[in-house]
């Protein structure tokens, strides 16, 4: 089976949306990404670190999902990094009301040695200095390598950013963080200049408008599942990239073909994700669901030319 | 062949965008309604008013591609209809600099016997009031009725809006204009409300972003082509009316199917427009032109479940 290593973070969100509110629940972008890695035939680890405070029960839960935890440290004397946010009424924008970086403030991530080999790493939304530390950590060329990152990093750590950038295979990253990244206002201009800092593959996230891949002069545009009500968008964007990374490690073919369906389980992991608070969709979602969702989206966007 | 009315403006535009600036050049929505429907094989005929100050050379162009002229009204006393808009930088937001209506102020469109019973009207952006009163000229009852419309009716004159509304079959609005006519920031919530107005079918336009198809419970998302560069989006939303209603003509079938490739050839006819200044792509447009970007568009959406 393909090894698929995750790095990001493990942490407390609290959440509030038009719908409601949340207490400290499981957030963080590598248990969004491990959890929806988990619907696909891999053998996943995360690397990360969480405080005394984080309960046995979160981390029994990616075990029951066959997902390695022995690699997320435990600091007994530190508190997990937490983040909250509320949701204005189109969803569309958030604000950030408490970041506490805790724990994450030091983190030194230590990959171990069955995973130096992975065969696809994903480096989750995380501080480019921790992402460089872990690919300088793998043992093998042919780890195929795919980034999460946001404008934060861009804003606070390009220079790191771009040494990240420059060593990935993948980019995830949304349209208007590529147009920040870039000074572009064309995706397609943007993409160009994204692969010409590194990256062979490109995906532009659009939210509500799906999702672009490039690979040089080839594209493939998906749209998002359109949804009566989005409950709470948290991790739609780390959901994605772990049904893509999921789908890449379970079929073991890394070509533009494979990079489609790659996108389409993305955007239909990302579309259950949004439907309840955090990850509480993720953890229930069973594989008949994901099939049925998949041929709404197949007949969502198929014609034929007449 | 099959019979497509088109009732709208046809006027003088002045366009300032980043990439240059025209002089008064042919614009109007049944202009660029006509350009994009004369790609098909149907007859067709515009329902609009001109002044003396309207160029033979626009009115040739008309008839060169096969759309009867005889119910443009020339008021040789009056002066065309004039728009003049500048584009912002991102080319997502525009200045209207003027608005001349002329001739249009006391326009009363008369449509000619042979088009009375047309299989396909047009009813391009113009006043309510005007839309009305080509409705109650025709006497097929069936006649299938496409509306395409914008916000300006929406703030100036609702209740007339509403009375086309009730009597049409498909109506064709951007995202934004359904969210204002509706109070629904979902846009699945927002084609509900609308079909219960009347339309049994709602496309939602995107912009860069495509359009969604709506029938009840069936959907269809067709993409925009990414484009490098967009040089003027002046009647990029007419053109794909006109593409939608020239393919739908042609077919000569009412049924979801068409009305998705209806979708698409309205997206790929709106891809060309953009390109130059005004109606100056159409002009020149080849059908295998036409044909290579169909594929295009189909590369860049189709895919197969593995």
């Amino acid at each position: 089976m393909s090894k698929l290593l995750i790095v990001g973070t493990v942490a407390f969100d609290a959440v509030e949306t038009p719908f409601g509110k949340t207490n400290k629940i499981l957030g963080g972008s590598a248990s969004y990404i491990a959890l929806s890695a988990s619907q696909f035939n891999t053998t996943s680890a995360i690397v990360s670190v969480v405080g005394g405070d984080f309960p046995e029960d979160h981390l029994n839960l990616f075990s029951k999902k066959g997902v390695d935890i022995s690699s997320i440290e435990i600091i007994k004397e530190g508190k997990t990094f937490f983040w909250s946010g509320r949701y204005h009424n189109n969803m569309n924008s958030r604000d950030t009301l408490v970041t506490e970086l805790n724990v994450l403030e030091n983190f030194k991530p230590i990959v171990s040695n069955k995973f130096k080999d992975a065969d696809i790493l994903v480096l989750g939304n995380l501080h480019p200095i921790v992402q460089l530390s872990v690919l300088d950590q793998m043992n093998s060329s042919s780890t195929f390598v795919i980034l999460d990152t946001m404008n934060f990093w861009m804003d606070n750590a390009l220079g790191d950013l771009m040494d990240v950038i420059k060593r990935v295979d993948v980019i995830t990253i949304n349209d208007e963080e590529a147009r920040q990244l870039t000074g572009e206002h064309s995706l397609v201009s943007a993409a160009k200049k994204i692969h010409s800092m590194g990256p062979e593959y490109v995906v532009i996230k659009k939210g509500e408008h799906g999702a672009l891949l490039f690979n040089n002069d080839n594209m493939f545009s998906a749209p998002a599942l359109p949804l009566e009500s989005v409950f709470d968008p948290t991790g739609a964007g780390d959901t994605f990239a772990g049904g893509f990374a999921g789908f890449l490690s379970e079929s073991q073919k890394i070509n533009f073909e494979s990079m489609k369906n790659a996108v389409i389980y993305g955007s239909t992991l990302a579309s259950f994700c949004v439907e309840k608070f955090g990850t509480e969709r993720l953890k229930s979602l069973k594989s008949d669901e994901i099939g049925r969702r998949l041929i709404a989206f197949k007949k969502l966007t198929q014609f034929e030319i007449k």
